[in-house]
């Protein structure tokens, strides 16, 4: 039966995903933590339930990273994006006080080039390393004639815990309270499908391109890897000075900090407080795009928002050093205000 | 600026997109349990840590559905891939003798077309509900030029729990254990890239045609929801008397059964004590496929084996009811032989 067909012949090379499972051993073994209690192979991940909490609460998130990854396909750069991922799903569980206990992740590719995916998978369990996090497992999908080659989606979930006495629910929030911006790296994994379409359309520039105003490539400056606000933000949370975190992600600062700030607290937030850096000042002009919608779309130079009793501000600033600044304050109503002229 | 672009125009509607979230918001509230504590829009969903077990193990899994989808795409019907996803999931846990916490799904879309992202997270929801799982969050993407219109990726992650005393670890499989098989439904989430080439190259057959051999079209034989296994294998989880369990997903009865015995036991499996559905015979006829090709991709009608201690082996059968068969023994050794020929 010589015409007979074999799962190899439509693309699916069990094979070679094995050997793909076997290169991904040590990496798990390298990022997994004294709680992990499975190896690599089993179906499910275990991992042992820490003890020291009188009342613990499960904090789970899961996400993607969305179109920034055609800049890794343009590029061939693959080591960043779960760095990208991580940080951003370890970000989504801080603002709720938790820190992460463990992260899975699935990617689906088109076709298994083993080195892409140890280079994909390399750079989520360096980022769980980095977030004190044990990377439990995964799953790596083959899908042919769904991913094009050198194609994949990435997407992860993390399970973090937090004392429910600790949890950041919006409860301790005040008017007055002062809010403190922490820098992004630059895109982090938002706004990349009109990034893209401005710097490689509009723009007619190639990832190779020196991205003007930077010391740096197109690529490079479009790749800078979503940071984690975990080592920065954990001791200010153990010591309680925290009231409420705002990741800025997708909708930008006024989409996300309503969502930590209770009923009938709004936000005032001074753009003259800080210059947008140079990525989306030239995104704006490149583009066109009108200053609201810039803000809607990209953090625009704000990675992470604290909100903090006002007699806490000084001590917290000083703990945060020189990177981050007073960008406004918690007021009475609902929204965010976004007060003044942007300083462009 | 009438040519400045905005973040619509590249294809991204925050709106919409805002839209499908509040229309989810009932789907996740009617799956939410008593442990759930936070609604919709926060940045993580907060669970709350069973308190009912002395040594708690967290058991994960992620998943996807594979080129399945591909089916869904052509049927226009998206309300049971949701169920495959979690089923898969919930299945691949409890072989760990992990009941389900919750679960969150990811969602990538090329378009957001509303109804289609209700009728999946419909789907998940649904199968959340019967699994007893609570539906905590998700990530829906709108990646415009990543996925074709109409098309879509989806992955979940599912979270549960045991008591470390209980977990199935192979450690109490024994030579001359009794194999029980339970039937698949089809082919649950498994070979789909192999399934499709047959079914719509080779046999030029569409997703209404009618299946031959069935009362039912092309399109309802492979879009068969995957069974979760938990409602039937819990009561015998609790008794004690389940050894090991083998979810029979991608590699097949001969990829899947090793991964659950200890080194030094392996499994014969008889293959003349059962026959193999329908839709496993007309995808081995109108692909021809190598018998043992068929064995390695597809789950051949059994979609989970346990191994019980042979004195168990009428009261699991008689709990598990007419649809579960023996289907060979543990045996000293390693890996699984395939005994007698199939009947096909």
């Amino acid at each position: 039966m010589t015409d007979g067909l074999t799962y190899r012949d439509v693309g699916v090379d069990l094979a070679s995903a094995d050997r793909a499972k076997r290169a991904m051993a040590p990496l798990l073994q390298a990022a997994s933590d004294g709680n992990t209690l499975s190896g690599l192979g089993a179906f499910g991940g275990l991992y042992a339930m820490p003890a020291d909490l009188s009342e613990p609460v499960l904090v789970a998130s899961a996400d993607g990273v969305g179109t920034k990854l055609k800049v890794a396909f343009a590029t061939g750069r693959h080591d960043t994006v779960g760095q990208d991922l991580v940080n951003h799903c370890v970000n989504d569980i801080l603002v709720q006080g938790a820190r992460p206990l463990f992260f899975l992740d699935y990617l689906a590719v088109g076709d298994l080039d083993e080195s892409v995916v140890e280079s994909v998978v390399g750079g989520v369990a360096r980022a769980c390393r980095e977030n004190a996090c044990a990377l439990l497992g995964g799953e790596t999908a083959e899908m042919p004639d769904f991913y094009a080659p050198g194609e994949y989606d990435l997407a992860g979930f993390v399970v973090g815990v937090v004392e429910r006495s600790r949890l950041l629910d919006g409860a301790s929030v005040r008017e007055g309270d002062t809010l403190i911006a922490l820098p992004s790296s630059g895109l982090h994994t938002n706004g990349f499908t009109l990034a893209r379409s401005i710097v490689f359309e509009r723009m007619g520039l190639g990832v190779d391109d020196p991205f003007p105003g930077e010391a740096a490539t197109v690529g490079e400056v479009l790749l800078r890897e979503h940071r984690s606000y975990l080592a920065e933000l954990w001791p200010l949370l153990e010591r309680g000075w925290v009231r409420a975190l705002a990741h800025v992600t997708g909708g930008g600062i006024e989409g996300n900090l309503p969502r930590v700030l209770p009923d009938g607290l709004g936000a005032r937030v001074d753009l003259g407080s800080w210059r947008a850096p140079n990525v989306f000042r030239l995104l704006g002009q490149g583009g066109g795009v009108a200053e609201e919608e810039m803000y809607r779309v990209f953090n625009m130079g704000v990675g992470m928002i604290v909100a903090v009793a006002p007699e806490n501000e000084s001590e917290v600033l000083a703990s945060l050093g020189e990177g981050a600044w007073p960008i406004g304050a918690v007021v009475a109503g609902e929204g965010v205000e976004l007060d003044g002229r942007a300083s462009c």
